[in-house]
């Protein structure tokens, strides 16, 4: 079995544990009516910003925290927080705070028992290795087998969203960046 | 005379030379029914990611080029491009292409007679020294001259939007990232 | 079959068309006594950052082009450039000049006969389906199956890396921020 | 007198208010040997990258906190962290970690008197308005003044560098990044 073998089979096993059903919830919660708020830190937080960048070519209002036009974010707008361990500081604290002030959360993580987990209005338990050592052993380093299953997880809550929002793939190029 | 007079007066020379009819003109360009964007490399750059967060405080809809969640530039909008030399490729030919296309230009540039200054509908030339050697001489490094006055030449053309728009410091701050 | 099996089947059909010899090639090119230097745009960006980001804790003097500390790069350096087309303005442009002064070019795209590819001294095709219509069909968005695919496949080369050097799990995990 | 006069006028004040030795003392603790990270939330964050980009063109290892290739912080390091208020938690909580982990601090705020300001090895106070309202009355909104005062202030902090360090402009050139 070559290394690639052996890597995408970690990522089957996870993508086979990750519960659709948790997907479809977290699908309820982000709605084109609503200004949808990213973070992550670090390797999670590439992956939050490539789904915010596919948010916003199937047509959403979302902001990627800590980027330059982000507003404040108040009541009655949705906050997706992607930390492996689900105890990251800088994840878990403005979750926290958003929390309080009526901002529904979509809570990313490998472990759903996690204070990150327990917060989320959806919670979405994506498995994968982290450094801390949950979920499924990997021989990949540190989070990267959280990283790839996140990735792809997203993509797929980004793809029903385009399917229930009936939004085309030739509407979605037209909305890409041109300037690259 | 310190380090710091030096400096300041250097700022206080340019500034003296920036036209405050460019600065109208510019204002006339930037609209609140239009959308804003904004290229810049480098520390000016910086400059320019400056601008837009304040141009979003108070209350513009404004996206930086290369940024995660800004969408195709389209016709009737407007894009701010900012270069020293006015000859920086990565924004001079986004530029020319926008313009093509029918886009808005805000030039801002140490020269006018340069290709993205005489590509402006609007141009605020800010003829501090620029790594290339144009403008007024500096002791400072590169384009650090320039980076201060333009820094200074865009908060002036804000505070100009935030009164014609009526925008007060209190709504201003109401908009302000309160997620650090 | 779930959406989410329907994907994952899709990353699998990619990556087993993956060459891992094309891995092993890029792998000849990085070495530790070279500068690597990391270019992409959009999504496929996010993934060259999430490589750059790995190269970093496994100890390798890492710049992501456009990042603010990023020096000017030269003869002897090492430039990784990832475009699904191969085609990309903002990258195959630069990637010409780098190659041009001397720079050693690891190209990663779906397509390797594009210019981009053509370029490579180490190119890795990764057949996913981009947003221009290259490589594997898919029923996802725009390039969402090459960004998986890529990000899989630079994840590979990272483990490749790290363990020809013989650099560990818990030496990765000190390099690792911890201001997060 | 034009708004530029004013604006001028206003950054003038706060910069005679700057004092040299404090600058004096924050050059003390920036040496070539150490490795120097960067912190700061909004648009100070961007004059605080500002400040790192010119760092790296005349030599200095640096790097700043939240991008991608930004590695562990040690003790030995030097942290600049820059919040006008001195209370911004994002940048006042890994301040306050990195202090007890045995780095030194450069602490950059409007008031000395703040929890960051009193964390600082060397602490530099630029007295400019901020959006809570400390130092110096301004006309414009939120922070600006304290962001124009900061651009400039850390610029003559780099000059000082760069003189004591016999960094030529054209050695500085060579490093600014040529991928632009």
């Amino acid at each position: 079995m070559t290394l690639i073998d052996e890597v995408v089979k970690e990522v089957n096993t996870v993508m086979g544990m990750v519960k659709p059903e948790q997907i479809d919830q977290a699908e309820k919660v982000i709605t084109k009516d609503k200004r949808i708020f990213i973070l992550g830190a670090g390797r999670s937080g590439l992956m939050a910003k490539g789904f915010a960048m596919r948010l916003m070519h199937i047509g959403y209002t979302v902001f990627v925290i800590g980027e330059t036009i982000t507003p404040s974010i108040q009541s009655g707008d949705v906050l997706v927080s992607v930390s492996g361990s689900g105890k990251t500081g800088s994840v878990l604290e403005p979750t926290e705070k958003a929390k309080t002030d009526g901002v529904a959360i979509v809570a990313v993580t490998s472990n759903g028992d996690s204070p990150l987990g327990k917060l989320g209005d959806a919670t979405i338990v994506v498995p994968g290795a982290t450094k801390g050592g949950d979920g499924v052993k990997s021989i990949q380093l540190l989070s990267t087998l959280f990283d790839q299953s996140v990735h792809i997880t997203l993509d797929v809550l980004c793809l029903q969203l385009s399917r229930r929002d009936h939004v085309s793939n030739d509407a979605a190029k037209a909305t890409h960046s041109n300037m690259e």
